[in-house]
């Protein structure tokens, strides 16, 4: 049997960065979870020493700091700058970018809009950064916009792990509403991608094998879309779920996983795989 | 009988204004009609000697040339002024606005898209003041973004008489596809206080008199609202039209005009109607 990867899948670009510079930095922490996956974690800290914080009461009793890819506050940046701590940033790329704009376009008083959870942490973070905390708005919905003093000229800027489709109906709705918008398109398209090469892949395959968390909303987006086009498609954590009786007679096994699995655990499926099938 | 206007009927604002203009400017022309109204042109002509002149050829032979409502393209502008006529400018606020955004954005290096008709004077004037008429595209919906080389930042304004709506889908296709961009909502509000404000007294009226061209759209959008709300609804483009059954037992006469009806028509329908039930 043939095992084919999805031409884009797991970790995205930003993920791999952050780990990546976090491997370059043993005896450091991480300013928050790099990724949302407790083995790969663990195995920053086995290999490497990587620690983790969470707050910055607990990072000032580290050197070495690294910015997780989503950012932190300006105001957590300039405490850890303050105690003279080495600050490594890998802020994801992505997430840089909306965070600079929220800051010079509320520096040239606009109005900002954020489309995002309050609660996530690159929201928190791409907030933190606006000049004018009065006159910045976090709304999830065109209903949140309801009754907001938006004044005249707005920019609005969008988490970076946001559908497409939601930014487009809170823009619509500003873009009637106030006399000057500027949108930033700051949506990763990374999400899209694995979905997209899933779709692609389950298209041919006769047999799909998803991996990530079994919470993990990502991974089971990914496994839905899969499971639409070939009815043998299946969702696992690890190579220990794998059933060998899954590929009698298949002649093609895809491979997809969520944006927080880590490359060593997919590779360790894919050798089971083969392990069973020959 | 009693006879009450809507709260908003007739000329807007820029219309009321530009007639002025003209005759405050005596043996001038207009260049283009100041108005769709063949009665006003004419008692333009007859009471100030304002001509009307429909090319630069044509407003060479005079000496002042007041720009009308929708104003002219920059090129014309720049021919009559050369040949050291006066120009007087009576284009209105609201059309000199999207002219200058799209001046200053594409000089700023953003792609400009214009929701409006490329056919509509208004619309060659404003599209005459982009600096790079390869990188300005006029478009009636999002069908027509389609292809386009937009480039990652672009600039859209809008055709002062469009629909909200229409505007709307087309900024939220536009957000999902570029990098960034700049919302100028330049439409006006006339059309829509016109619409609004018939429809109230619509609700009250017994019977409804819309004046203004039987070919006039907005007049038979503001007569279509009128006539699903007050079932005795009139489309009338004068006086002579009018028919004294049509007030046999009501207790209010509710009226509304087209954009493009002057108040001396208006004020005839009125007398006439007054006439026709004491």
């Amino acid at each position: 049997m043939k095992i084919e990867l999805a031409k884009s899948y797991g970790f995205c670009y930003g993920v791999k960065r952050a780990i990546k510079i976090a491997e370059e930095h043993p005896n450091s922490a991480t300013f928050g979870p790099i990724i949302h996956n407790i083995d790969e974690i663990n195995r920053l800290k086995s290999d490497f020493n990587v620690d983790l914080v969470e707050d910055v009461k607990s990072a000032l009793k580290f050197d070495t700091i690294v910015v997780r890819t989503h950012g932190i506050t300006k105001e957590n940046l300039k405490t850890l700058k303050k105690h003279g701590k080495k600050v490594i940033n890998a802020t994801c790329p992505y997430v840089t970018t909306p965070q600079q704009i929220v800051q010079s376009m509320s520096k040239e008083g606009y109005t900002i809009v954020i489309f995002g959870d309050k609660n996530h942490p690159e929201i928190k973070g791409v907030s933190s950064y606006s000049v004018d905390k009065e006159r910045t708005f976090i709304v999830l919905s065109e209903n949140d916009l309801i009754g907001l003093p938006l004044g005249t000229k707005v920019a609005i800027v969008a988490q970076t792990t946001r559908k497409p489709e939601d930014f487009k109906k809170i823009v619509a709705a500003l873009s009637v509403r106030v006399a000057e918008l500027r949108v930033f398109n700051t949506i990763c398209n990374a999400t899209f991608e694995n979905q997209d090469a899933a779709a692609q892949l389950a298209k041919k395959a006769d047999v799909m094998i998803v991996i990530g968390g079994k919470h993990s909303s990502n991974t089971k987006q990914l496994f839905n879309i899969c499971k639409s086009i070939c009815k043998d498609s299946y969702h696992i954590e690890n190579e220990s779920e794998l059933k060998k009786e899954w590929f009698d007679g298949k002649k093609l096994c895809g491979i997809s996983a969520g944006a927080s699995t880590p490359d060593w655990i997919i590779k360790k499926v894919v050798d089971k795989i083969e392990k069973l099938t020959n």
